[in-house]
């Protein structure tokens, strides 16, 4: 079956609405989709950013809000709304979506998503955290120790390692088997036909 | 008729296929589409950039190439050709184009888009630029006397200054009657989609 990696960042809002339609894209190109959390910072940091461009540039901070209001309404999401801290804080949700495997992760990459840009809730917030992960019959103390073990901390550390070596400078971001790098929300459906056809 | 104004820049990568697919669309659409050519220069410059952010973050401006190529052979376009300058110098052909209207000035802005981004050309060079005018059957001498004039130079201020006050920040945007903004090729059936439903 083809594969495609999907990175993305639980701070990153044109994340949220390719977190929300891959899977079942997925179904319909026949492609298996492996859900990679990784960080931002470093990557915009080695840009020379010490925040989002959206805050940088406030035209272009403004006009994603209201691409994001047009695309939810499109995509039949919620309203969209922006957290109160924005990028979020968005190491706990990372280091947890590494904790899980498959379907579990995508799960629960989706529950941070709808909290945060349906919810407007800070998911660095434990409690935010706390609530999802008991939704999803989770035991949240048992991971919030576990996050701050170092074999986790290591893994969320590669994995944004991972993403500046392909190349990867915002996300969402695609990766295909044979290395076609795909940035943004728009071009899923275009990476998602390149796993298709390239994949192994 | 529901209208769209289309602002675009010579020099940039992303307003050429969708000045190559526009008026096909705007059939579809039923919709009249205003060409408004700008420059991006100002409008960096009021964000801080002295040049393009494809030249300010070296990983992003590899992406873009490899994105034009796949999205050149997408839309049956020759291969996606990067000018020995980039950004262009592209008053020229801008103020050109502002001495045309209607159908004149869509034919000249195509042939400009070709010679850059098909052909690698110059198009700050007034050979390229004469060779272009004469296919049109235009008088190149007369034109490129009349670009030197004030009314023209203003012509272009004018238009760059009214992009601005759209709260464009990047090319090429869409704006619509009712003012509803939408930024870059991939959002043209969105923005056309949006004039022809809320279009006057």
């Amino acid at each position: 079956m083809a594969k495609l990696d999907f990175f993305y960042e639980f701070a990153s809002t044109y994340s949220y609405p390719a977190a929300m339609r891959i899977d079942d894209l997925a179904l319909d190109y026949d492609v298996e989709v492996n859900w990679r959390p990784f960080l931002l910072g470093p990557v915009f940091k080695a840009q020379g950013w010490e925040t989002s461009p959206f805050n940088i540039y406030p035209e272009k901070g403004r006009y994603m809000i209201r691409d994001l209001e047009r695309i939810c309404e499109a995509d039949g999401l919620p309203p969209f709304r922006m957290p109160k801290t924005f990028p979020a804080y968005s190491i706990l949700p990372a280091r947890v979506a590494l904790c899980f495997t498959g379907e579990l992760r995508a799960a629960f990459s989706r529950a941070v998503y709808d909290a945060e840009f349906a919810g407007g809730a800070d998911i660095s917030d434990t409690k935010v955290i706390g609530k999802i992960l008991r939704m999803l019959g989770e035991d949240a103390a048992k991971l919030f120790e576990k996050v701050n073990t170092q074999p986790v901390k290591d893994l969320l550390r590669n994995e944004t390692e991972a993403a500046r070596k392909h190349g990867i400078f915002g996300a969402p971001a695609f990766v295909t088997a044979d290395g076609e790098l795909f940035w943004g929300n728009d071009r899923l459906e275009m990476a998602m036909e390149w796993a298709a056809k390239n994949g192994v």
